[in-house]
């Protein structure tokens, strides 16, 4: 695929690459264009020949920041062949490897930043939080289909709680300089599964 | 004590009162002078008299928030007369009552947005956050003292655990516009406290 990209094609690519961790790091508000200039290495019009407005690029450069880390998460999980085995996996994941995007997780910054402003992009990542929380909903389902994991535990309180606890405790560990916070979620975590596993026997 | 407030006391208080809201909901780097002053009714002169910098007036500002929460959570949970009780009652007050300042909770956006730019206000956020876990892990330490809670249980755990799913939860309750991450994680978080607090007899 990648090599019938035009030179428009590339361009317009690595500028929603480099533009995913400005905004990333800086907030959509707080990224400026002379920012995203100078990160691309494009003037003004080089960068509006490819998006309409700040807006549009923000909304492109959020994608493909959740795009990466989706793609990483599905490389991980992928050779995990249990359902309760791959949500122990997706915990570990997010508490042990940075973000692929610099800035940390590209969904809170997003969820914080965006909540006035522009509302395009908090569509985008209200779409990405619901599918994250579908995908981990999903596993809890075949895990109680497959007899792995308890009748009568709610999937979606499982994976609301899943994301919530792993956010936070990204946002503690972050402000705080520390990864105890996410060491603490990991395990804690990891307990709360042990609990909802069905008992052999 | 106000009835003492010089004129320029009272601006002053009028100032961070509104910026803190502002900031709150914009954040530090999404917040212009220019709203500021349409919000404070000032001019530029009038804001600066006042407070040297913007990076100044935030900090101001996320200082007076996060006294306003302080003040609810002891309004709330003083009356509560044990360690365990408190900490129940800290979790189903950040549950149920919305930030005292508009815009979700003041630590949150602050850790989010002050990740760059302003490392004062990122200062007072991490001192912030530090206060919040002392007192949680005061309250456990207590607990087990009373022998309310079982002995081996870590007070620093359950702390960052209970703030971070809390937060977390809020993110996704604010992001999707739907209380049920936070109801979640409510009883979640009563069922782990459950769990820890030792059992009679």
């Amino acid at each position: 695929m990648s090599t019938s990209l035009t030179k428009g094609e590339k361009t317009r690519d690595k500028i929603i690459r480099k533009a995913a961790a400005v905004f990333n790091l800086h907030g959509y508000s707080g990224t400026s264009l002379s920012e995203l200039m100078e990160e691309t290495g494009l003037e003004k019009g080089g960068i509006y020949r490819h998006f309409e407005s700040k807006e549009e690029l923000a909304v492109a450069a959020f994608d493909y920041a959740w795009s990466e880390i989706r793609l990483r998460r599905r490389i991980a999980l992928d050779e995990i062949p249990t359902p309760l085995g791959k949500l122990h996996g997706m915990i570990d994941g997010f508490a042990a490897k940075p973000s692929p995007v610099p800035g940390g997780c590209a969904l809170m910054n997003t969820a914080i930043d965006a909540d006035d402003g522009n509302p395009a992009l908090r569509a985008h990542a209200r779409e990405a939080l619901r599918e994250w929380l579908d995908y981990l909903e999903a596993l809890v389902r075949q895990g109680i289909r497959q007899d792995e994991i308890a009748r009568g535990v709610s999937p979606a309180a499982i994976a609301s709680t899943i994301i919530a606890t792993l956010e936070g405790a990204l946002m503690i560990s972050r402000l705080s300089d520390d990864r105890s916070a996410l060491d603490n979620a990991r395990k804690h975590l990891h307990t709360m599964l042990d609990g909802i596993a069905r008992k052999a026997g």
